[in-house]
């Protein structure tokens, strides 16, 4: 079976191993021995909150941040609620969220902020047109906890391909990320966030949950924000996301995720991983005579989601086109980027990264 | 297989029918000939958009809403996510929402909007302890257009166990109803209703995707609201769903359901189905000689909540845990009601009412 699966690189929902998608269906019939499907049971039932309660510690625990005063809560909405709701939530009078564009979701972050109270640009990569990264460090200096209420940043940019490598210490402003596209990757010092928050369906799983790791006393300022309940993280925590319905069986694909990624050995292991079949892919790139060019600088590169542009339109549209028809799927890029854009979250192996590279190579020798 | 499921009664999430199960594990390997499973496919592929937009005309057909200026969105965060958008997107300064309360999450419901608005209670069965509605087409009279942005319903009280048979004609004030625990399981004049709304978990599937049915001059207004892009009406009716990831598997298993209902006939189908399921109980009660006694006035019944009291509460407690034993689960009530809850939602055969009303009969000549 495995042998007839797509090379899919689509930038999210994405690929997931096959063992993970074998368990998830595993529970559509019977689950737990109780006679009927997980989808049919209660979300109250001890079955699904324990499973709830495991997927919260399985996270903490690779990540490091067990017993480290985070939670994680299990939302809804996607990322793209989380921009407006972190606002909602942490966004006190008097005090500036401050954003870090790097990318175009960072710009939607930004955009949701502003529906809500006051938000600035605090560092901006858009003159460069996305092609580097702009330093959070230098503009950090000119804040105070008085006058900022958060910084946030997006670690990497899904549909620019760069990446952040390393996070300042931001001291008592709370650092808030959107790890949706590289969360669990790599090693990072995840306490320098007081709060991040992740999509599932790149690295997490399939899409219909996200996880929300949160700070304790940014939980505390949310239980004062006067929000309705339901937006409010403070409620998911003192429920332990089970305030309503959850979507029960997102949250067990994470979870099956999650261990999955703890037996291939955890978050180091997943770096590794993403170099290395990052490198194959730069290589291709930088090895190809100029026939394919990197969207971005190098040193801001992201492991996760590669882009790069062919000499003109008609080439790239044909490499989409015969990659498509060689088995490689989700290749064209962000319509608002073009060019060709590989995904390899954690789910995608190295040898799709392999094949994609031999491809490329033999695309170019014909075609350049 | 089928001979060893439980009957199972569950509130929400819910019995579902096996052959939907059946064909959502189905998609978990590999979809549409595409190479990978539908949970790794791009929400913006063909054969995604198509399954979307099917699921929405499917509906639409389903509750003859066909080309009658109604569109679904598929959203999330579950029916209580509603209870505090429905008031951003609609609570016009100078307006009111005005709520009938006719059980906790019906209180829920006004409570939210209360953080975000002006609501206003309409009216109110609080009084009589939820066993009895309160009267809409009274308190009506009292309202004008200027003063009302809308009215809310609950059209059925899942915990409670009512349920309104007849919805009254409010003329230009948009009627919104609360049918999570009631869609498609009854013939009614859905074109009273200006707005509706059901989190799947019932009788649409598994939890994780909540449908809204929306008439298009509302989704006008809503697109004025001066809110979160993520939490516009409009944002999701413009975009077809896919403004950013949708639950796409959830979307899919709602598909799954829906298509199931039309085969078994339709709403109508349901209709009957369920007054025979909810006979099969009620006559159970009312024919035990005051052994078990209804919560709920008999006009004001639910045909998919039965709720009823035993003559004490260890009776209660020794029913539940014997029929839990003898294979029927779900049926404690409520903790805020106590006594038993049968819930007979569209998934929930015949044959288990049958068999739940035996076993109240026999424990009833046992223990009466
Ligand atoms: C970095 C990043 N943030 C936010 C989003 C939006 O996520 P969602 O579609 O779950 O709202 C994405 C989606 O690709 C993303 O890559
Ligand atoms: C009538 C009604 N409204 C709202 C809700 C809340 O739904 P959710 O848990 O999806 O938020 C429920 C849940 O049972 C319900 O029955
Ligand atoms: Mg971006
Ligand atoms: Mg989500
Ligand atoms: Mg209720
Ligand atoms: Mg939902």
């Amino acid at each position: 079976m495995e042998m007839d699966r797509t090379y899919n690189f689509n930038p999210g929902p994405a690929a997931l191993p096959l063992e993970v998608l074998e368990q998830g269906r595993d529970s559509f019939i019977e689950f737990a021995g109780q006679g009927m499907s997980l989808l049919e049971m209660s979300h109250r039932s001890k079955p699904v909150e324990r499973m709830i309660a495991e997927t919260e510690q399985l996270l903490l625990e690779l990540i490091g941040l067990e017993d480290a005063g985070y939670r994680v809560l299990f939302m809804s909405g996607g990322a793209s609620a989380q921009f407006a709701l972190l606002a909602m939530n942490l966004l006190t009078a008097g005090k500036a969220g401050r954003y870090v564009l790097a990318g175009s979701f960072s710009e939607k972050a930004y955009e949701e902020a502003l529906t809500v109270g006051a938000a600035e640009v605090l560092a901006s990569g858009k003159e460069a047109g996305w092609a580097r990264l702009p330093s959070i460090e230098v503009a950090l200096t000119a804040l105070t906890e008085e006058d900022t209420a958060y910084v946030h940043v997006t670690t990497n940019n899904t549909i620019e391909g760069s990446q952040f490598k390393t996070f300042p210490d931001t001291g008592g402003i709370p650092l808030i990320g959107d790890m949706t596209s590289d969360i669990l990757s790599r090693k990072i010092d995840w306490t320098r966030f007081a709060m991040f928050y992740a999509g599932a369906q790149k690295n997490l799983g399939p899409a219909g949950v996200t996880a929300v790791v949160i700070r304790e006393d940014l939980l505390a300022a949310s239980a004062a924000a006067k929000i309705p309940a339901i937006f409010r993280y403070a409620t998911y925590a003192s429920n332990n996301s089970l305030y309503n319905t959850p979507p029960v069986h997102s949250i067990y694909m994470m979870k099956l995720m999650l261990e999955w990624t703890a037996r291939q050995g955890g978050v180091a292991a997943m770096e590794t991983r993403s170099a290395e079949k990052a490198a194959l892919l730069y290589e291709a790139i930088d090895g190809s005579g100029g026939f394919y060019r990197g969207i971005v600088e190098k040193p801001d590169r992201s492991a996760m989601n590669a882009t790069w542009r062919l000499p003109d339109e008609s080439l790239e549209k044909a490499f989409a086109q015969e990659a498509q028809a060689a088995g490689f799927a989700g290749l064209a890029g962000h319509r608002s980027v073009g060019g060709i854009r590989a995904s390899i979250y954690n789910g995608v192996p190295v040898e799709a990264c392999r094949a994609l590279a031999g491809f490329m190579n033999d695309f170019r020798k014909r075609r350049g």
